[in-house]
């Protein structure tokens, strides 16, 4: 189990999911995408986990997509095009998993968040971030912009400083990333694991169904005008007061009680 | 009058519209939901009021929803879905409200502004917060996602603050709240109302109609494409430039003299 | 050349874009609006041109519309409707040809940026600003609510910040601008010139392609939802790993060598 390429451990409600390839920086290769997905996927159907922090073993959290394995799809009759289009539909396709999922993900990141790492970080609910982590969206220094992770990252931070970190290839440090809101706070590196761990804990202590149902409303209603937005919330809000849970969340809260859930 | 639930002064063309309900941290009861309809409404009609100020009574400005009267509801046949319904439709027509009033509205914000008092913060198109004001969308602490509060903040923070508020149930200080962009300063406690004034009569005293017309498509252009948005909002220059007032503002400007506005 | 109203040179790559009228604070005039727009219209044609820094001659950047000329457009039978249709109309396709244009294009600020001229920067891909340059939309202050500029202000900075800005016309200085995200830094007055002419040097040796195609997507997939924002970038990164340059950028990285790029 500890040489698969993505590892999961649950505890208290909280999968740990391990991006496990430090040899190539935690690349997001046709294998670690597969793996990711398929662990993300079967986290999803299980009631009892309550968050999800996605680390990266080794030195770094991600490096972005795995440039030998791109280069070797080249070698195709069509010089890789629809290889090319399938591995980013995936990738695209995991990023979009991520807001998705009925839990919370929580990035936990240190050395680097680079490309594809970067989105990856972008598109997690939240992020806790190791001091002296480096986050770039920099293909643009190698000759391919990021198109997809700027996706995902110019719905993080402002627009001018998107625009600055995709086309200068620069990094960005933790301290900066949080200033942008790229990630949730910075923390020591030695306590990036238990800060993280505590948040998780925070949100997994949650009624799951009011976090789940949240977490789907939260991103439904962004793509959403005013008015609609208000009209799928309210109706989220009835459906959230009709629940038994909540109905006794309530009376615990109104008669100064922990409540008894069922959950 | 001073008894009322919802109390509100008029000193040149600002009007001040108290939540006078501290008994219960004036909350977003029935009545108090009515009360504040009614009196921006009436608000909204009186050209002589230039701008708004909304404040609470007592320790707080507001605590979100009345708890109490929200569970009466549950005694209801069908367990108080149709009563849920329409509260939160009210509350959100409340909350909609304020950016379809002519006029700026300030929120001047102490204590708390918790849940749909948070909301009510976020509405505002400005709010000057006390030192030592703390903010949450907390409903999640009792099985309640703040999911029409969210609505509100995700459009005035980034993404990622907003998510852990929501399913943290955490406050944030007024410092953090500014640093965000949920309100626009933080002053000191025995400040706020001066400073909260002096806001209001600064936007007071530029031509109505400019301001008026200024906020109105300042909502309407947020939610269009750039090219549907310059199309509306140069139709609103032109509109604007064809004023009398505006024709006196700026040849008052060129010649280096006050302006003689009929307003 | 060096009377004309825009003045342009480039070096390596850069085209410094100079607003030459200083005797009216480099307003934007019928003839500089056309001036300025032939300017850009005719370097998009010139593949050489990596980057573009936009900057104004004497004490300001730009200090907004030519207020005479348009009060003198209130002489014709229309009291000037069709003028200040054309005007806005004019200014506002100059505001949407920035995004448009193949290059990344830099205000470089001094002075002040007000009004129009703050839309300028607004509508900059980047921009940098001297210590001690004040920003403002304020043609409220006037009776002209700066409308316009307000679809480029808040695709720029926090709705509660922008519409303070808007409705006090108060301005805010380079730090405070660098905070909200209005421009990407602030620099020493002595330094302006050489820190943005650094900024464009690093983006001018980009792979000019991979930047004029991200740049072009940048702005496509802002307004689009996730799933189709990734659907258009995925299309546009494999359009950008089968060109020669990104397969040899690619490699000269794996190889730890320097590309041999074709442009």
């Amino acid at each position: 189990m500890s040489d698969a390429i993505v590892r999961c451990d649950v505890t208290a409600g909280v999968a740990r999911v391990t991006l496990n390839s430090p040899g190539n920086l935690n690349a997001l290769s046709d294998a670690m995408l597969a793996a990711l997905s398929a662990q993300l996927e079967a986290l999803s159907q299980q009631n009892t986990v309550k968050a999800i922090i996605l680390r990266g073993a080794g030195k770094v959290f991600c490096a972005g997509h795995d440039l030998k394995e791109m280069q070797a799809g080249r070698a195709a009759p069509d010089k890789g095009a629809a290889y090319f289009a399938d591995l980013f539909a995936r990738c695209a396709a995991l990023m979009q998993m991520i807001p998705a999922l009925p839990q919370p993900v929580i990035a936990e990141v240190h050395g680097i968040a680079t490309a594809a790492g970067c989105q990856l970080v972008a598109s997690c609910d939240m992020a806790v971030a190791a001091e002296g982590t480096r986050f770039g969206v920099n293909g643009v220094n190698i000759g391919l912009f990021c198109s997809t992770p700027m996706v995902a990252l110019t719905r993080n931070i402002p627009r001018k400083l998107a625009f600055e970190m995709l086309t200068t290839g620069q990094f960005i440090d933790a301290t900066r990333a949080a200033e942008l809101g790229l990630v949730n706070r910075v923390v020591a590196a030695h306590q990036l694991e238990s800060e993280t761990a505590a948040l998780a804990q925070t949100v997994a202590a949650k009624l799951g169904d009011a976090v789940k149902t949240g977490k789907q409303a939260f991103y439904a209603q962004a793509e959403m005008s005013l008015a609609d937005a208000y009209a799928h919330a309210g109706r989220v809000m009835v459906e959230n007061m009709l629940w038994r849970d909540t109905d006794e969340g309530i009376s615990a809260f109104l008669e100064k009680r922990k409540p008894d859930w069922a959950q």
